[in-house]
C-alpha cells in the first residue's frame, strides 16, 4: 500500500467520502485475501474464504481505519486489525447460521458456509477464524508496539466472547418466540452488534494511540452508530425484499422476533436511528475535520437500503 | 497463592512427584474455577462450567507452569496463561464432541456438553471459552511484560487455529472410513493434540523469560511426549474398559479410524511411545535437576491407565 492515508487523499477543499470509501475498501479487500494462507487441508482454506471473501460493505474494517487515522496513526498499521474484526464479523455469521442457531441457508445472496460446506466444516471454519484474528494483531502487525497490539487483543477478546457476540447470541436463542421488552432487545443489539462495531473504532484508535479523551468520544459515538445499525437492519427485514437485501428477509416477523419496529412501529424506529446518529456524530465534534471519515460514515449507516 | 513455587517446596533431597502434582493441580483447580465470571445469561456460564470443571488431569496447565518453572519464571505468573491452554482445549473437546463431528455422547464419565445444553449453546460455550483464553492472557496475567504476552497470544493463536487443532481436526474428519498412512496419522495427532502440548511447555517457558536454547529444547520435548501421548491413547481404547476411560471405549475401532495399534501392532506401539519419551526426556538433560518436574510428567503421560 502506497496510498495509506486515505483522508489525505481524499481531502482537498471538500471530503469526497466515496473516493474515501472506494479506497480504503479496496485495501481492506486486498489485506483479506492476503490474510488466510496455504491452510492443510484445503477445504478447510476454501470454507474460510467462501465466507470472509464474500464481499460486503467492509464497513467493520473501514471504521477501523478510520479511527486509527483520526487518532493520527498511519491506516496501514491498523490494517491487520481491521482484517481481525471482519474475521470475528465473519465467524459470528457462520456459527449463528448453523441449523442448531438461526438455521439460514441464505447468507449475502449466496448459500450460507454449513450448506457449501457441512456443518462440521462450517463450524470448524469459524473457529479457524475466530483463532486467526488473534494471530492478526499478535503476529502480522509489524510496526505496532507490543503494548498497543496487546489492548486490542484485550478488546478483541472482551467483544468476541461471552460479555460480547457470544453473550448477546444466547440471549436471542432463549427470547426467540418470547414476548421481548426494550431492554433485552438494546441487551441482544449491543451485545451482537454494537460491541463488535465498538471496538471497530477502539481498536483502530489504540493503534493510532490514541488518548483517552477520544476513546471516551470514540465509545459513545460507536454506540450510537451500533444501536442505529440494528435499528436500520430492523427496518430493512420490515420493508425490503429478499433480493435487495442478499438475505432472508422478513424472517423476524416469520420467526416471531422482536424488533424494533414491532415494538416502536416504523416512524418512531426511523426516528430513534436518526436520534443515536446525530449524537454519535456530536460525540466527534471537538475533532472537526479530521473526523470526517467517521462522521460520514454514521450518515452511510443509516442511508443503507440493504 | 502463596507457595507459588511447587519444585522449591518439593525437593528437598528427593524430588516428590505427587507432592508436586498434587499442589500444581490445586493451584489449576483454583484458578480454573476463578476464570469464570458471572456471564450473563446464566445458561452459558453453565455450559462453560461444566465442561472447564469436569475434572481431568490438568495435563496442559501442569506442563505450562512446569515450564515457567524452569525457566526461572513464578509459576503464579503463568497461571492465566495455564488456565488458558485449558480453556482451549476444553472448547475443542466441547466441538470435536458435537453431532456434526464425533458424535460423543459420554466425555470424562459424563454427558457431553451437547447432550445437557444442546448443540447451539454448546457451540456457544465453546467460543467463548476459545475467546476468553485470549482474555486470560491479554487482560488477566498482572505483572507480566506485554512482550512475552504478546508472544503467547501468537503461539496460542497458532495451535488453537487452521495450523494445530483445527487444521487436524478437519484432516481427521476427512480421513474416517478411509485407510490412512502414517504420515498423515502423524499429521492429525501432531496437529489435535502435539501443538497444545507443546503450546503448554512453551508459553509457559516464554512468560517465566526463557533463553531460546530452553525454548528449543522444549519443542523436542513436547513433540516426543505428545506423539507418545496420542500412542497410548490409541492403546488405551483398544485395552481399556468405558469404565475406567470415562469415555465411549472401542470407538475407534467401532468407526474404524486408523490407530497406531492398528498400523504397527500393539507391541510395536508401546515400543514407539517410549523412546518418544526417552528422546523427549534425554532433550532437557542441560538443565538437569531443574527439568525435574517436566522429566516426570513425561513418565506420568506414560504410564497413564486412563
Amino acid at each position: 500500500m502506497n496510498e495509506t492515508r486515505f483522508m489525505a487523499a481524499a481531502v482537498s477543499t471538500f471530503f469526497d467520502f466515496p473516493a474515501y470509501l472506494a479506497a480504503a475498501k479496496a485495501s481492506v479487500e486486498e489485506a483479506l485475501d492476503d490474510s488466510l494462507g496455504p491452510e492443510r487441508p484445503e477445504q478447510l482454506r476454501e470454507a474460510m474464504r467462501y465466507s470472509l471473501l464474500a464481499g460486503g460493505k467492509r464497513l467493520r474494517p473501514i471504521l477501523c481505519l478510520a479511527a486509527c487515522e483520526l487518532a493520527g496513526g498511519e491506516p496501514a498499521e491498523a490494517l491487520p486489525t481491521a482484517v481481525a474484526l471482519e474475521m470475528i464479523h465473519t465467524m459470528s455469521l457462520i456459527h449463528d447460521d448453523l441449523p442448531a442457531m438461526d438455521n439460514d441457508d441464505l447468507r449475502r445472496g449466496r448459500p450460507t458456509n454449513h450448506k457449501v460446506y457441512g456443518d462440521a466444516v462450517a463450524i470448524l471454519a469459524g473457529d479457524a477464524l475466530l483463532t486467526r484474528s488473534f494471530e492478526m494483531v499478535a503476529l502480522r502487525s509489524p510496526g505496532v508496539p507490543p503494548e498497543r497490539l496487546l489492548k486490542v487483543v484485550g478488546e478483541l477478546s472482551l467483544v468476541a466472547g461471552a460479555p460480547g457476540l457470544v453473550g448477546g447470541q444466547v440471549v436471542d436463542l432463549e427470547c426467540e418466540g418470547k414476548e421481548v421488552d426494550l431492554e433485552t432487545l438494546e441487551f441482544i443489539h449491543l451485545h451482537k452488534t454494537g460491541a463488535l462495531l465498538s471496538a471497530c473504532v477502539i481498536c483502530g484508535a489504540l493503534i493510532g494511540g490514541a488518548e483517552d479523551d477520544l476513546i471516551d468520544a470514540l465509545r459513545i459515538y460507536a454506540r450510537g452508530i451500533g444501536l442505529a445499525f440494528q435499528i436500520i437492519d430492523d427496518i430493512l427485514d420490515v420493508t425490503a425484499s429478499s433480493d435487495v437485501l442478499g438475505k432472508t428477509a422478513g424472517k423476524d416477523l416469520l420467526a416471531d422476533k422482536t424488533t424494533y419496529p414491532k415494538l416502536l412501529g416504523l416512524d418512531e424506529s426511523r426516528r430513534r436511528a436518526e436520534l443515536l446518529v446525530s449524537e454519535a456524530k456530536a460525540a466527534l465534534e471537538p475533532w472537526q475535520a479530521s473526523a470526517a471519515p467517521l462522521l460520514a460514515l454514521a450518515d452511510y449507516i443509516t442511508s443503507r437500503d440493504r
